[in-house]
């Protein structure tokens, strides 16, 4: 277990759906990463090209790769010679008829390290995804790299408190979210500020209840809608890292393309959690109802109940 | 099921240790609540007296009484002769050597329409809570009232996404949290920033992870340590009411006493879970490991585990 203080960066950009022109301008921003000292690097969510998921067609599963594959075999080079840990993102192809919204972690001497597979699969105007995603049959597992248990997942995961606490109580050190999330150019003013601002409160929210930093990374720039039926999606950046207690510790801008560290500190997570011991006081015997859709009035949650 | 917008209040006070006085104080605030034309209120932790806690002392036991007891019997008549459902909280005596810390609803026409006994208890510095308060063996079930149904928790179960999860998830239309949390005067401006933020924070991110509007009621003031061994606490007010994007509607300063109000909409409220559909996501086939205390590398929470 690593206890001394590392940075970790957030790599926020806008991509063009040309893969080498995106891993030219990413291989740029890691080296950037590295030689401002970070020891682990986030990037957003299926950086190899446009977000393909605002339509829903087949010619885009031809964007899928395997993992190992040649995006995991890219960032393990660039791991092992930037001696980076690495969180990158790939359109899994697992088999025909099979494929993953999935992150990939590379420890710092390049070894696939893991891999954690989207749980939570949205489908809203703009982000079909449940037309090309199968869910996720991993149990939630950090992946153990150099620095630590990482607790990668996937964007829409990063609504859901329930993934955040079984990374957390699966031993994770940290959370990482790769992400793609931006605003419909229709939306009033007010509803994009509503709706970012719950993106960065329910994720700095996972942090404090937590006691674990965390890290999203999201792209940046405006793509068109491939069907040209609405106005595509605005991506509002806003990439941050926040510690234990969902403090800032750097935020980018909506529209920044750069690398953004913020330093983890191993020694005081463990002593905000012995400050703040939410971990101590759960009544797992009580949450027995998670597991259900939902609990009707004749479906009980507790052996003993005094109404 | 209400499907008309109302307005709820929020009553913020600091406390004498005369039960009398502070009735007195609270009568004024509902009648203010009501004639502002509040629906329902919701009054702070242990409002009948002193935060008690502070300290271990076997004397503090007689403050605790029945439910239905001295305090339902006088809420009652305030909610009946106001016409407002009133959330308030009592040290409950359930029998010799069981006390609970008790949140009480009364309906708008003064009946006791149900209760709820703090499930997650504290104990730190300061809040000594495991020393008098037997935990809860409630499930999570909202309280029906005229107005719909009324999910209240207590103070420490603000921080649990479990608790919030599972009362949304048995029907509540809002959550609603009597607190009594303030600073250490000796902490730094900086860290009591930190808490406070984190405190807003969470509550704030359950209303977005769960759709639901949310109501917490915090005391104000200082009180002093009865032990004498530290600096007491300065409770930090800050009572706030926010909607189902976690978007505040209204939030007291940290020294305010008063009621404060903002409108609930239900119609509103099934809108946004429509559009951030997260209960129709939720992996319930992947949440076993919710229910334990710890998950190391041996449990496994799925069948399948393809890593």
């Amino acid at each position: 277990m690593n206890a001394k203080p590392y940075l970790c960066a957030v790599i926020q950009a806008s991509f063009s759906d040309n893969r080498e022109e995106n891993w030219r301008q990413l291989e740029s921003l890691l080296e950037q990463a590295a030689s401002q000292g970070a020891g682990l690097a986030l990037l957003p969510e299926l950086h190899n090209g446009h977000y393909f998921c605002q339509h829903e067609s087949n010619r885009e599963f031809e964007r899928a790769e395997a993992v190992p594959g040649p995006t995991t075999e890219w960032l393990s080079r660039l791991a092992d010679r930037l001696d980076l840990v690495i969180i990158g993102s790939v359109f899994e192809r697992r088999a025909a008829g099979i494929y993953h919204n999935t992150a990939v972690v590379l420890d710092n001497d390049g070894t696939l390290a893991g891999q954690y597979r989207k749980m939570h699969i949205p489908d809203d105007p703009g982000y079909y995804e449940k037309f090309y995603f199968t869910p996720g049959d991993n149990p939630f597992r950090p992946v153990t790299t150099r620095l630590g248990k990482v607790g990668v997942m996937v964007c829409w995961d990063q609504w859901f408190p329930e993934a955040a606490r079984l990374m957390a109580l699966a031993g994770a050190d940290i959370l990482a979210f790769p992400t793609a999330i931006g605003w419909d150019p229709e939306d009033t003013e007010d509803e994009k500020e509503r709706q970012q601002d719950s993106w960065m409160t329910v994720q700095r929210s996972h942090a404090i209840a937590n006691g674990i930093p965390l890290l999203a990374a999201n792209r940046t720039g405006h793509e068109p809608d491939p069907a040209g039926n609405n106005a595509g999606i605005q991506f509002w950046g806003g990439s941050f890292i926040c510690g234990p207690q969902g403090e800032i510790g750097h935020q980018a801008g909506a529209d920044e393309t750069g690398c953004f560290l913020a330093e983890i500190d191993p020694v005081h997570n463990e002593s905000v959690r012995r400050s703040w011991p939410f971990f101590r006081d759960r009544r797992i015997d009580a949450y027995a109802g998670l597991t259900r859709r939902w609990n009707d009035s004749t479906s009980h949650d507790m052996e003993t109940d005094n109404d």
